[in-house]
C-alpha cells in the first residue's frame, strides 16, 4: 500500500501547521485509501521518522515524500535524506520516493500565479 | 496602479529563486499589464523595499505583497512588517497591502493536494 508524508518546516507557534493539515485533509477526501501524514522538520511534531513509522505500522510499504517547500535547499538537499536514512534504517524494505518540492509543479506554479493576482 | 510583490524566503543558491520566477512569468503572461517583482527576506536580491521602490518608480501606487510562504510564522508576522515600514519610509503615499500566506488559499490547497496524490 502507498502513503504520502507532507514534509514541512515547522514554526515555534503550533497553528503554522493548519495549513499543512488542510492538505493532508483535501487528499483524504479525494483518496481516503491512500493513508497521509503531515511530517515536521522543526518545532511540530511528528518527525519525519515518526510519521514514516506510523505509515509503515499502518501498512504502508511505498511512501512518497513530498516537500512543503517552494523550491529545493539545504532543508530538502541536507537534512531531508538524512531524515530518511533514519527513517529506514529499522524497515530496510520500505521503498521513500522523494518528489519534488512543491514550487515545481507547474499547477501549484499556475494556483499561486491566480492567487496573487487576486490579492 | 497595482503591483505586486511576491515575498519569498530565499536560499544560498540562487537556483532557488527559480519557482518563484516562474510564478511571477506566469502572472504577467496572464496579467501583463499589472507589474510583478519576487523580493526576498535572505540571501537573494531584490530585498522588499528594494522591489517595493522599483514598483513605485514604474508607477504603482497600490501594492499587494503576497507572502510565499506555507503560513504566518516570524517571517510574516515580524521581518515582513519591518520591512513593510522600511520600504514606505520614503514613499508614504504608497498603499501597500498585505496579503495571506498562499497555504491560505484554498486553490493553493486544492492544487498542492493533488501534486501530493500524483506524487
Amino acid at each position: 500500500m502507498k502513503g504520502v508524508v507532507l514534509f514541512a518546516h515547522g514554526a515555534r507557534n503550533p497553528e503554522w501547521a493548519r495549513p499543512i493539515e488542510a492538505i493532508a485533509a483535501a487528499m483524504r477526501a479525494r483518496q481516503p485509501q491512500t493513508p497521509v501524514k503531515a511530517a515536521y522538520l522543526e518545532f511540530i511534531a511528528p518527525s519525519l521518522p515518526e510519521a514514516v513509522a506510523e505509515l509503515a505500522e499502518a501498512g504502508c510499504d511505498e511512501i512518497a515524500i513530498v516537500p512543503m517547500f517552494m523550491a529545493n535547499s539545504g532543508h530538502t538537499q541536507r537534512d531531508l535524506p538524512a531524515l530518511l536514512e533514519l527513517a529506514v534504517r529499522e524497515r530496510p524494505w520500505l521503498a521513500l520516493r522523494l518528489a519534488a518540492p512543491i514550487g515545481e509543479a507547474e499547477a501549484v506554479v499556475e494556483a499561486i500565479a491566480s492567487y496573487a493576482l487576486g490579492a
